[in-house]
C-alpha cells in the first residue's frame, strides 16, 4: 500500500518492524450492575485506584528528569490538583453506592460530565484543561485494573516492535528503556517536547506529532520509521522496503565508520588541534567507553543531585558525586556547572513559587545568590573534591559583572571556611556561562575575573530571539544561525581571544555537525556536547581546512540576511557526502 | 507617635490625611440557625451570590485593562474555575439544607475545610493556591450581603481619606477613580503588580507591600503617605507634620512650575529641537488638553480594541477608532502599533493556548503572521483611516528581517485589495519596533524596508537581561542602564542615524527624567511617553546642554562596569535641584 505519513523527525536513524498499538483504557468501558453485597468491595477498589494514582503522580513528580521541559512540573501540579477534585475522586464513589454500577462506569460518567462542562467553556485556556482531566482519569482507569495495561511487558514484545501511541509520558519512556522496542510513533508532541527530548537521548528512531496514527496503522502491520526525515511508511511494497533496507544498512555503515575515528586526534586538515569535550548529567556517564574519545568533561550539569528528592543533598553527598567524576576522569579536565535550578527545574525542597515566565525568573546563579547558604554547601563540596582531579567550576545564567563578583565572593568565602577548618582543596579554574544576551555583550568586563568562558547556545538563542523552543507555537522561529545569535557568539569568542581567556561552546550548536565548520571559522577551538554527537563532529573536524572555510564564514558574519546565511551554510557543508 | 513604615514606592507625590481601613467580609462571620421555612430562601440567596460572583468575575475578565500585567488573565481564569468547584458552589448549599445554618456560615465552613486541605499540601505551588480560594470566597461573601461592602460609597468618605487595604483588585481601582481618595496603602503587591501599575496611572500617592498595615494603622488615624519614598508615617508629631506639609507644598509648587512649560518648545540649551510625543491607549486619550503639549502620538497601542470582547472587532469598528484619533490629532503624526496580543494580553476570541513562558511565545507580530486574515482586517482598517491624518504604522515584536518582509507583504496585499475595491487610502510611513535583542542587533538589515524605528525599552530590557520585571523574585535585577542594554540602544540609534532613518524610544525609559540626558547624549531626538511624564522630561530637555553631557555619556557607553555607570548617571543629573 505504501501509505506515507509525515511527522516531526526526532532522529535515531531508521527502523523496519511490526506495529504495536497502545490503546487507551478509556476507549471501551462496559456497564455492570453489582449485587448489594459487592458494593463495598467495589468502592474499596475505586478508593484504592485513586490512592494508587496519587502515589504514581507523586512518584512521577519526584522523578522528573533533569532535562525535562518546563511544562512538566506545572502539568503534574495540575494533575495532582485535578485528582483531588470531588467530581473525580468522590462522586464516582457515590454513584457506585447509589446505582450499584462498576467503578469504571461510574468514573466514565463523571468524566464525561466534567469534560462536557469544560467543552462548554468559551474561554480557550480553561477549555483546553479537559485534556488534563482525560489524562488523569486515564491513569485512574489503569489503576482500576490493578496494573498499567497501556504498556505490555517488555518480554511480550517481538523484536523490532514499533510502538504506536497517542502520547508517551516520561514514565512510559523510562519503562521503554528496559524493553526491546525498535522505534516509536506518537500522535502528539513537538520537536522539543519531553517525549522528543527523552526519545532523542534513548537514540531510538522516532517520529512524533503524527496525528491519528492509531487509526491509520493496524496492529502487526509492517512499518518503516525514518527518524531522520520524520517519515512513516505503512505497509511498504517490496521496492520501497528494499530501498529502506539499503538506507538502514548505509546508516549502520556510517555509524560503524564513525566508530573507527574514536581514537583519532581531532585535528583539522591544516593540523589545528580542536578540543572535543563531553556534556554529562550523571556521574555514571563517565563509565568506561561512554565518552567516546572526549578529552574531558566540558559540562557536568550538577542538577541531578538536587532533583527528585525531599531535601537538599548534604555536603558529603555532593562531595562523593563530584569526587567520583573527577577520579574517573583522572587528569582530564572536568567542568562542573553549579546548580542551575529554577525555571523548568524546581526541586521539591526549594518551595519555589510559580512564575508567569519561569525562564525569565529566579533561576541559575540568581537563585544561588538569593540562597547563599544552599550555594555554599555546593561550593564547599566542589572545593573538597578538587584535590581528586582537574576541576573547573562554571557559574550558570550570569547576567552582569555584579553577579559574577558575588559568585566569586561566595567561592572565596567557602575557601576561607575550609582553610579555617583545616580541610584541603586544590586550585580550581573558574568560568562564566554566557547564555544571556547581556552576558555576551559585556563579556569583556568578565574576563579579568575568570579563567574561561562557556557559551550556552540553547538559552542564548532563546533569549536573543525571545523564543521558547519548547513552545510548539513558536519553536519554528528558534534559529541557531540567526545573524544576531552569530554576532553574540562571535563577539564572545573574539573577546575571549583578545583577553587570552579560552572560550568553549557547550550548547546544542556544539554537537551539530552542520555547524561545526561555521564555529571553527568563527575561531572556536573547544566544543562540548552530548557524547552521542562526538564522533560525527570529529569527522567534520577531520575533513575541514580552516583556510577553506574562512572566506565563507567571513561572508556569513558580514550579512544580516537570513537567506544569504542559509545559502552560505549550505556551501560550507557542500562536501558532506564526499567526506 | 511617628511610627514610620517602609513599603514599595509607587509615586504620585505626598498625601496627608485620615486612614480609612477596608476590612475583609470574611473576618467575622456569625452562625445563625434558620427555621425550616427560611431554608429555601437562604439557599436561593446563596445561589444568587454564586451567580452574581460569576457575573462579576466574567465582567472583570471582559474589562482587563490593556496595560494589565501577565498574571491577571491567568488569575481570573483560575478564579472562575475555583468558583465552579463543588466545594465552594454546591456543598455549602447542602450544609444550609441539612444543618439549617446561614449561608455565610456554610460558606465559611467549606472555605476553612478547603484552605486546610491546601495548607496540608507539601508542594509550594499548589499550597499557594489557597490565597486564590480566599479571594474567590471573599467575593461570594460580598455578594451574600447583596452589595460590595469592602469599598464605601465615594460620597461617604472624608476629603483626603487614605485607603488602607489588604489588597486592591483592578475592579477596586476602577471604583477608586470615581471617589476622592487622597492615597492608598496595601499589605501586598510588587513594584510592577497590577495594583502598582494601575495606581501609577491614577497618579495617587501610594505605597504597597506594607505588610500588616491594617494591624498598625487605626481607623481615622492621621497618616502621611510619601509615594515617592515608599514611606508611611502613622500619627506624626507636629515637627514631622510641618516638614511633610512643607514637602507637600514644594511638590505642588514643582507641579505648578511644570505646567508653565506646557507650551514651550522642547529645545536643549544649545537650541537642538527634541520631539516629545505621547503614548496613548484609548482614542479618548487625545481629548482636549490630555496630551500636555505633545507634538504627536508616538505610540497608540491598538490592543484596547481587541480585548474584553467576544469577537474580533470588525474592519469598520477598527476604522472608526483609528479615524477618531487621526482626525483629533489633525496634521500631527500618529503612530499606531498593530495589535500586540498574546503573552499577557489574550483576548477571549483568540482561543490561544497557555504557554509555559508566554513572553517567549506566540505574541506580537508572530501571532499576526500566524493569523494573516485577522491581521489583514486591521491593516485594511488602518489604510482606510490613513486619509484622515498623518498615519504611521508600527509592527511590534519583530525578530528578524523575514518577519518584517512578511509584515510588509501583508500590508501590500491589503493595499491591493483596497485598490481593487476602489477604496481610497493615503501614503503611510512604516516602522519596526526594536524590542527583542535580535532586532536591535540586525537593525541595519531592517533599514531599507522602513521609514522609522521605535525602541521599546521595556521588552528590550526584559529579553536582554532575561528578567521578567513583573516577577517579584527578580524584578530588582531589571536594570535599564545595564551596559548591555545601553549598547543595544546605542547600536540602534547609530544604525538609524547612519541610514537616515529616524529612531525614537517609546518604552518607559523615554518617560524617566533621570534618563533624559543619557538618551540625548546617545543621540536620541524623539521621545514617546505616557503623557504624565511629558512635562518633567521637557523640563530636563530645557536644562540640558548637549556639549555638557556628551563627555559624561561617552564615558558611560565605554564602560561595562555597572557601578561606574551609576556614578556617571548621578553626575549627569547633578544639577537637578538647581534647574
Amino acid at each position: 500500500m505504501n501509505i506515507v505519513l509525515h511527522g516531526v523527525a526526532i532522529g535515531g536513524g531508521i527502523a523496519i518492524g511490526r506495529a504495536h498499538l497502545i490503546s487507551r483504557s478509556m476507549d471501551d468501558v462496559a456497564h455492570y450492575t453489582l449485587d448489594e453485597e459487592e458494593v463495598p468491595a467495589e468502592v474499596a477498589r475505586f478508593d484504592e485506584a485513586i490512592r494508587a494514582t496519587r502515589k504514581e503522580l507523586e512518584t512521577l513528580w519526584g522523578s522528573i528528569p533533569e532535562n525535562a521541559p518546563a511544562e512538566l512540573g506545572a502539568f503534574l501540579s495540575l494533575h495532582i490538583m485535578l485528582l483531588g477534585d470531588v467530581t473525580i475522586s468522590r462522586e464516582p464513589r457515590e454513584l457506585i453506592e447509589t446505582q450499584h454500577c462498576n467503578a469504571e462506569w461510574a468514573l466514565k460518567l463523571q468524566c464525561d460530565a466534567l469534560v462536557s462542562q469544560f467543552d462548554a467553556i468559551e474561554e480557550g485556556y480553561l477549555r483546553e484543561r479537559k485534556h488534563d482531566v482525560l489524562q488523569v482519569v486515564e491513569r485512574i482507569f489503569n489503576n482500576l485494573d490493578g496494573h498499567t495495561p497501556q504498556l505490555p511487558s517488555p518480554d511480550d514484545l517481538v523484536e523490532d516492535a514499533i510502538l504506536v501511541a497517542h502520547d508517551l509520558s516520561p514514565a512510559d519512556m523510562v519503562y521503554f528503556k528496559e524493553s526491546n522496542f525498535a522505534a516509536f510513533i506518537t500522535d502528539v508532541g513537538g520537536a522539543t517536547s519531553h517525549t522528543a527530548i527523552l526519545g532523542r537521548s534513548l537514540d531510538l528512531p522516532s517520529v512524533i506529532a503524527l496525528h491519528h496514527s492509531r487509526e491509520l496503522i493496524r496492529e502487526e502491520e509492517l512499518v518503516i520509521v525514518d527518524g531522520q526525515q520524520g517519515v512513516v511508511i505503512i505497509d511498504p511494497d517490496e521496492v520501497v522496503l528494499a530501498e529502506y533496507r539499503r538506507r538502514l544498512r548505509a546508516w549502520r555503515d556510517a555509524r560503524r565508520k564513525l566508530s573507527q575515528i574514536r581514537k583519532s586526534s581531532a585535528l583539522t586538515l591544516d593540523g589545528t588541534p580542536i578540543e572535543l569535550l563531553a556534556n554529562i548529567e550523571l556521574p555514571d556517564d563517565v563509565d568506561g567507553g561512554k565518552l567516546l574519545g572526549a578529552v574531558g568533561v566540558g559540562l557536568f550539569r550538577s542538577e541531578f543531585l538536587f532533583l527528585g528528592r525531599d531535601t537538599l543533598p548534604t555536603e558529603d553527598e555532593q562531595y562523593e558525586a563530584y569526587r567520583a567524576v573527577l577520579t574517573a576522569m583522572k587528569d582530564k579536565p572536568v567542568t562542573i556547572r553549579t546548580m542551575d535550578l529554577g525555571a523548568d527545574k524546581n526541586p521539591r525542597w526549594l518551595n519555589h513559587g510559580s512564575a508567569e515566565n519561569p525562564a525569565l525568573g529566579l533561576t541559575g546563579i540568581r537563585l544561588c545568590l538569593a540562597e547563599p547558604l544552599m550555594f555554599r554547601v555546593q561550593l564547599r563540596a566542589l572545593l573538597r573534591a578538587s584535590v581528586h582531579g582537574k576541576l573547573r567550576i562554571l557559574f550558570p545564567m550570569l547576567n552582569s559583572l555584579g553577579e559574577l563578583r558575588q559568585s566569586i565572593a561566595q567561592l572565596d568565602y567557602a575557601r576561607e571556611e575550609l582553610s579555617d577548618e583545616g580541610i584541603a582543596y586544590a586550585d580550581v579554574e573558574v568560568g562564566a556561562m554566557i547564555e544571556i544576551p547581556s552576558a555576551a555583550l559585556v563579556a569583556g568586563s568578565l574576563l579579568k575575573y575568570v579563567d574561561f568562558l562557556s557559551i550556552g547556545t540553547n538559552d542564548l538563542i532563546q533569549y536573543t530571539l525571545a523564543i521558547d523552543r519548547n513552545d510548539d507555537a513558536v519553536s519554528h522561529l528558534y534559529d541557531p544561525v540567526h545573524p544576531a545569535v552569530l554576532k553574540l557568539i562571535l563577539h564572545t569568542i573574539k573577546t575571549g581571544a583578545k583577553g587570552g581567556v579560552p572560550v568553549s561552546v557547550c550548547g546544542e550548536m556544539a554537537g551539530d555537525p552542520r555547524l561545526t565548520r561555521l564555529l571553527l571559522g568563527m575561531g572556536l577551538r573547544k566544543f562540548s556536547m552530548h557524547p552521542a554527537s562526538l564522533l560525527a563532529v570529529k569527522q567534520r573536524v577531520l575533513t575541514t581546512h580552516l583556510d577553506a572555510v574562512a572566506p565563507i564564514v567571513a561572508r556569513m558574519l558580514r550579512t544580516e540576511d537570513p537567506d544569504r546565511i542559509a545559502d552560505l551554510l549550505e556551501q560550507l557543508n557542500r562536501d558532506d557526502e564526499s567526506s
